[in-house]
């Protein structure tokens, strides 16, 4: 590596690109989309600038895909890059038991650029840690998708003028569809509203929620309230601030404007099967008849793909449809995506961050697997066993709003494990066997000090770790 | 799309090829032939036209395949061009439950043509309905294989001079096997005289004879009578009249002649077991005995493999056997397919039926699927609950050779239903409430009212539907 | 082809390349090793040398695998070529039956050189032997897989100044690891001394000994001997005279010195459990512990990936670890093993064993499955029913050391049957319909007469075959 080598960027995250990000994003996929369509003869393929010729992109799928393999592929190619593909774990060393961490040490030699997909929460972001080349998260569990988000954003911007100002419902399986996750934190991040139309029992995760409000300023505003529920389908999600650096300047929002306001887009997902035990269960169907009501009379209807019943075929030859324009943008926002991750433009550049928006820079706890608290989240990477050695507890600590207490945000999977009543967090300290409620301990101590401290779930996890309450805990706990 | 951009062409059929096109395939594929042999180094592939740079080939297989896949993934690749692929259906969005018709309108969007493999009769047809770029049938369920059949007649006409006045034997299955029903189309279209030699329950399909006889003008001639038995598999199959563009023009037919000259080429194919239900079967085998009679003294030895059992291989390094080069002939033949129906030759082209074999432009009837009459055949994609909403009950309306009854010939899968004593169709009109017997309404009908006319298999399906007889009908019937 | 055209050579063993040809590869890979580092823009991959452009590799994989077929697609693709693939057997012809011969006769067609792996001992053997393009042996069964050893050795080399006299501990599974059985050959062939540390029961297995004792003129020297045994894993394996053409030539070795001097490398395999029917066995581990013995001080610590269990992660960051080098390896290698049989470089290229390490030219005994003598090895591909027509029984007469008695060494899978007491071989006469004991009937008959000579494993498989003893033999017998 060279000097001026630029630092190795990896999209996990929709949150890993702030808004002036996304917008440079866009602004190559325009251009690729200009090139794609000027045809000079028959089906000939104008794209010719041999961007990435002699670059390789690795498909790393652990999960099923035609869409986005198919179309990261064929963005590599219309850049004048080439392919290796892993298409099906059953084929591959993951058969042998082969960890992500070896398999993408492994990969990173035979190629330049990463995409993965992958069942669990969190396995892009640690596929990430131990690549030396850029990963980007093709979907991983039920956590994000933010490729997919990139294309249903920029469908969005052909169609509309600005996602500020704008309201999207989201209907279907809210809870386990990582689309949705990544493209609400997006909505919410260039101030739209939001409105949630959950199948029952799919509404948006807790974790996904309190994000929304504490960190993307969102306030929920009451619908017509149900009786006996405060569920989250029953509210709006409105940018609450204004944002310093959204992608289109707006004056400020008017929140009785937007809640009166006509829905702009109606955004449906499938029912993801394969993440629900049931077979069967009552989910929305997007029809005719459901968008004959006004407030959708101009809303566009929009769908990641694939779909199963709950998007009716009648549709497709409604003006409102853009769904398979969705698909067809994932071309062009992918080579933008991927050559931009390459620095393969001359005046185009992925800036770290710079004045956009700021990820938090939390403090970060890490202990290895089988030492005190674990992620909750069954579904996350880290209860893998194959990962066992190469992940590890890594949270991230977090302020409530209130301040007075902490919680604790996965790294990987970002699901958050918050003390209750039931389950006080203690810091036990290896070192002097003892150990205190709370996480205060871990903020007041010296950084060399930290890694003889372990954050149990509670005090009955402490103890059958062999620790006991520390005396001065105990008193003022008793005094 | 521009103004001079020719039409999207599909080759589902061989016989969506005129015999004029084909001859234009079988020149660029004698020059693709000539370019591979030209190595001016060791191993150099000399083919350097680059004439697919830019262009992407989607491979969608729903199905098992080395072949054919390989062959036309290799043949984009000596033309400059670049493949992405679906191979497994195991590992794609069909596993999601996603229809034929969602994944092709977005296959579209990632490449340039198209080859899919399907298991369903009609496949391949549904899905270029829905298709934005030219789709290619690389086999669907029993129904046909056009490009097996372009390279076996390539094949044949390097080594003999013309399929005029040819016999070709063909044998094993010849109900499952989409490679012999779009061969005998080819064979009768091009004048040759056809000797089936089926395995036990295994003849040609009826609806595939009564093509042979009624469009390609076929004759049936009895072969020794065998008591007791009318099946096809005793018969003769030969040109009755001459075909005005014939790929290579030759003097009127003398069918004594066909008859008596011996076999020039025979054809086997393999026991199709993933489409029967039994493991094993009394069947052909083609070996040294076999072709130790003098009439295939001369019998070039075809198979479009994979072969099983049923051709010896011992036969290896007989000078008869051809089936080697047949599948080596499977690159330049689909070099020249997908090179025309992406317009990249200067100076040749397909043109759509241009003074050649002429497609019958019969009248179409359409409804949506659970109204009225089904197709038959329970391997029709029609049958595909998939599919349900993307494709209809189409079928166009034969007159039989009488010209007193009509049959439906269904779009996707070419089956035939006839009327029989059992079942006289009806037709029913859906705004008063009636049916009559018989198809006539249907012609007799301006086609503005066409969509309210639903045919029905017979009286008891049309009465189940709460139609009742036609007074008239009635008042005729009883006399 | 042209007149000039070379030899098409396979890799199947590593003993299918000279000392001299390795250094040959090595020397290449060294160059393409320097151009993948050259990067003059971030990750920009300097290597734009195109030597395969216009080449096709094929990967035919009938085994897991993302190493080895990615790195070879990824080396193809380096190289300026592009790859067709079949990573799963579930979805090729395979499927349907289909035999290696057959597929590979067709691919050959499409591909100017194949990669194969397959789970039979000898498949690529068998492969090889009806390719018009040259194979390489990507792994057959428990055989051989040579392109890995030419990794590992590669990255000795690197890291070490030469092979001779180095120390070299193989740790775990050494019966069913076919890296294990390429590696120790080279080993041997280099002058290595190999210390073995094999699992309970996975010793190396004994034609593999006996090839290094025979062949590659290894000494076996008693380690501390353990009282009631004399397996191998009790014994050091030295090269016992010197190699004409080792790749450094060196002094003589002294063999104390080779047993006192510390160990320069432990190579570790996994615990091939696709080979083994019980899942968990007791299993060498490669830890801190392990290695914090002295004469590990210096040891490279080595692994073909993918690790399971044996490998303890927290090695991954000791500076004796190389095992993800040797992967990262595995693209120069393979640049330049495959240009090299592509005879694309002006002044290099692989002499066909000329003043090299000579393959003994052992007398070949040959006749159709089902007559005589079977091999032994239940895993060879000669029992695989699909290969039945396409293989035959073919065993090397090999001379004892005694001189006294012959073995046979099966052609594809290298496995040895010897004759002992319970069973002695005998040939028979299938003309005068007898037999009579040893193999000596074979050297002593003309050429043209052995077609009627068939080896029996011992005299009632003789006669059940219908022979009767010869009176000769008989007399002498009874004598």
């Amino acid at each position: 590596m060279t000097k001026s080598q630029p630092l190795t960027r990896h999209i996990i995250s929709i949150n890993d690109l702030s808004n002036k990000e996304i917008e440079t994003v866009f602004d190559a996929a325009q251009d690729f989309l200009q090139e794609l369509s000027d045809r000079d003869v028959p089906y000939r393929i104008g794209c010719g600038s041999d961007l990435a010729s002699k670059f390789i992109l690795a498909s790393l799928f652990y999960e099923p895909s035609t869409r986005t393999r198919l179309s990261f592929e064929s963005a590599m190619l219309r850049l004048g890059g080439a392919n290796i593909t892993s298409a099906d774990p059953a084929v591959s060393s993951a058969a042998k038991g082969e960890s992500l961490a070896d398999t993408i040490r492994v990969i990173g030699n035979y190629a330049d650029i990463v995409v993965i997909r992958h069942p669990r929460d969190g396995a892009a972001r640690l596929a990430a840690d131990y690549a030396q080349v850029p990963v980007i998260n093709g979907g991983d569990g039920s956590h994000e998708h933010p490729t997919q988000t990139l294309c249903d954003l920029f469908t969005l911007r052909s169609k509309k003028k600005s996602l500020k100002n704008m309201k999207v419902a989201i209907a279907g399986d809210l809870k386990g569809s990582r689309t949705i996750h990544s493209f609400v934190y997006a909505l919410a991040r260039f101030g739209a509203t939001i409105d949630p139309l959950p199948a029952p029992g799919m509404e948006l995760p807790a974790h996904v929620v309190g994000r929304l409000r504490e960190e993307f300023h969102c306030r929920m505003i009451s619908k017509a309230p149900r009786p006996g529920t405060g569920s989250i389908d029953a509210l709006y999600v409105t940018a609450d601030q204004p944002h310093q650096l959204s992608l289109y300047a707006e004056p400020e929002i008017d929140y009785g404007l937007a809640l009166q306001k006509k829905t702009d887009a109606v955004y449906v997902t499938r029912f993801q099967k394969e993440r629900w035990s049931e077979k069967e269960r009552p989910y929305p169907k997007i029809d005719a008849k459901f968008l004959g009501e006004p407030k959708y009379a101009e809303a566009s209807v929009m769908h990641p793909l694939p779909r199963v019943n709950e998007l009716d075929a009648a549709l497709d030859s409604d003006r409102r449809a853009i769904y398979f324009r969705q698909a067809a943008y994932g071309v062009p926002v992918r080579m933008a995506l991927i050559s931009l991750l390459l620095h393969l433009h001359k005046n185009k550049s992925l800036h770290k961050f710079a004045g956009g928006f700021a990820k938090s820079d939390l403090p970060l706890y890490a202990q290895p697997i089988g030492i005190g608290i674990q992620c909750g989240n069954a579904n996350c990477i880290t209860g893998d066993p194959a990962e066992r050695q190469y992940a590890a507890n890594k949270f991230y600590l977090m302020k409530e709003p209130s301040g007075q207490r902490c919680k604790l945000r996965c790294l990987y999977c970002e699901t958050d494990i918050e003390a209750d009543a039931a389950a006080h967090f203690v810091v036990g300290d290896l070192v002097r066997k003892t150990f205190s409620p709370g996480l205060d301990a871990l903020a007041r101590t010296p950084d060399e000090r930290l890694k003889h401290l372990v954050v149990y779930k509670d005090e009955a996890d402490a103890k059958a770790a062999g620790l006991h309450e520390r005396e001065s805990a105990k008193r003022a706990r008793t005094g």
